[in-house]
């Protein structure tokens, strides 16, 4: 994977500011724990609020999770007042999210003026265990110019 | 589209069952309205749970009750006892999701014994306006049978 | 599904002089057959060159047809001169395509300024039976101006 | 990602049987050129068989070509007998791929009884130049057991 230049050296509070207004990630409880040029993870505690009909992580839950990790990694390396929009993505389900928290890692894969290529990755943590690969993600981020 | 014959009689009461466990769903206040051999129909009114960045509907999300959507309509088809797993989806943003409420309905495309494929579409309803699909959706579940 | 209004009144000469110059399209023996607003249909008949290991249509290649019948789709309806590109393409397989012919069916959903997003679906046609659909495509498009 | 134990120890011959009973991939010049426990490499060199209107690499070609590598990726880890089938898959396509061939390597992500999901990725390669990573690939295969 190649590094990526930031065009913003402002980004991480370009990113950590349009975090904070997300509304659906405020009310699920998730968190923004790290940000590179490229790159983002998000943390996401069990709750009632994130869960199937088993008790465990929804699907669709990690996927909007996922979906903000690899947008908010695009958004890294937009240039200054830019902001990202998801076109499309899809995302794998490789095990049951059963356990107290998931991170999502987003990671750009291709960076283009108009569009960017994300792929993220959902893990379990569980203490004393390895993380467990849950979910994985490739997706398409239009990059929309400041007015 | 093909009619679709359910292999469970009581499949009305299995999904509502379970859509009534989905701590996630009930969370953001969506609502099952619709449940048909094949189809199902899930309401999501706007809320501060449900946003972005802008206060438009967060695509995860609509990606969440989409795939819900298409899950439902794949469990009316299955034997008793029998539930669904999602395997993976794709999702495609059409427009923003700017309004009060927005309905997603999903229908199966192809119902095998061990995997169904779906489809969901999401549209935005405004008073006085016509529906405006803001979201497509392609999906494969697996059928997972009664232990 | 919307009406759709093409802006280049000799969008039909455009699409079949680019669908001419695809050698890959030529060389398994793809046949452009239906061409409307939004809609186009490519014909692929059986053949050595488009088998996988059991002698039935290979899912790559009939994924390569309904990316072209979705791409050609849009391109009936973008300005004079622009071309089209598949920025990415999502497809599920419904049923083994084992017969003499299939059918790609492009469709437009949402027609935009720069990206197209398209639906495409695979039947295979076979003397005295009803078509059976063998594919669904989900796909995005971008529109390329003329330079 | 995991190392993976092969459960057939002739893993290699049954894969490349099956590649070579593929019509499509042999009528296209494509050569199996690297096999190891979830993981599998397949190259294309240009012709008039695989290009699209401009003369690079057809999109829906290098999609067959990755469906393959992910496919016969997973065809490394199934018991002895069994065989893979493509339930879907999604590509994103990062660059042109104009040059002279093209390298497709699937690898598996996680390889469970009855589905397996691979990745790939097809890189451009050219003389005297460093690769150029042209499209990514996430996938579901089903193993289908002998009979």
């Amino acid at each position: 994977m190649a590094a990526f230049e930031p065009r913003d050296p402002g980004y991480q509070a370009a990113v950590r500011a349009s975090f904070a207004r997300q509304g659906a990630l405020a009310a699920i409880g998730a968190e923004l724990i790290g940000l590179a040029p490229g790159e983002c993870r998000i943390r996401l505690p069990l709750s009632e609020r994130v869960t199937q009909q088993q008790g465990f992580f929804h699907g669709g839950v990690l996927g909007a999770v996922a979906d903000s990790a690899g947008g908010y990694a695009a958004m890294t390396l937009v240039p200054p007042g830019a902001e990202v929009l998801t076109v499309e993505y899809k995302i794998n389900f490789l095990a049951p999210a059963q356990g107290p928290e998931v991170v999502a890692t987003g990671r750009v894969v291709r960076s283009g003026r108009t569009l960017v290529v994300a792929r993220a990755e959902v893990e379990l943590l569980q203490p004393r265990r390895p993380p467990v690969a849950c979910a994985v993600l490739q997706q398409t981020i239009m990059v929309v110019a400041p007015r």
